[in-house]
């Protein structure tokens, strides 16, 4: 169990987080498409480069899911994190493809305590992707619940 | 390969498709979340049950990506798609829990040609998830690109 060092009186407007970075395989693409989006492009080599993407690209859902594993291990393991209500808004601004290396980073635009609440306050933080180029693949912006320090 | 049967032509505003529902199982939610979202509440059952969630809850990832599946299945397997440039809003208003079962609908919100690329458009659409309670348990609204009849 990592111990928990922020809490949300010690997240601040402003602040930026870099989270790390992990790569993609053809194989691990392939593998979360085929479970939770088998569109063409994304399970099927030769279609993928038939396809206006030119070549397989990764499910935009599995690069929310690789983003929020290095939220994870950058952030909410070491956070109060009670969960999110959800999310504002997710840009897939460029294809991610195999062997990609995706680095990601928070900045915190918002926070506020909970009014019904009062163990708890949200914060409202927008991610930004880039891969190994230094392209922006993806940005999301979203509301994390970080509990208050006991 | 199934049949096209969707153009971007086919599909108006206030349509309504059903897509069909799937069940999610503790085994499945905890391998997806070791994989993408180890948070205690969503990978260790007894952490689980002393969290404010009083059990194991699904990332809320993992409830999009089975969403996704049912989309794929119930819809773009039989469209035009050409993928999704992001997602305007998700809200996560229950948890799913293991076993429960989920059912996806959408509704055709807008449609929309697009300016720069006549061969497509695009398609904003809600989506609504209830479990077998029929308790709303996600919604989310997002936009998919979908070619024009050639």
């Amino acid at each position: 169990m990592p111990q928990i060092v922020y809490y949300f009186e010690d997240i601040e407007p402003g602040a930026v987080l870099e989270l790390g970075s992990c790569t993609v395989s053809e194989e691990e693409i392939i593998a979360f498409a085929r479970q939770f989006d088998p569109q063409p492009f994304h399970i099927d080599k030769a279609a993928a480069e038939r396809s206006i993407f030119g070549g397989l690209i990764a499910s935009g859902w599995h690069t929310c899911s690789l983003t929020m594993r290095l939220l994870v291990d950058g952030f909410l393991c070491r956070a109060a994190s009670l969960g999110s209500p959800g999310v504002e808004q997710i840009r897939w601004l460029r294809p991610v493809r195999p062997d990609d290396t995706l680095s990601a980073r928070i900045v915190v635009l918002e926070t506020r305590p909970s009014q019904s609440k009062p163990d708890r306050g949200a914060v409202r933080m927008r991610t930004e992707v880039t891969n190994q180029h230094g392209d922006l693949v993806m940005t999301m912006e979203s509301i994390g619940l970080i509990g208050r320090r006991p």
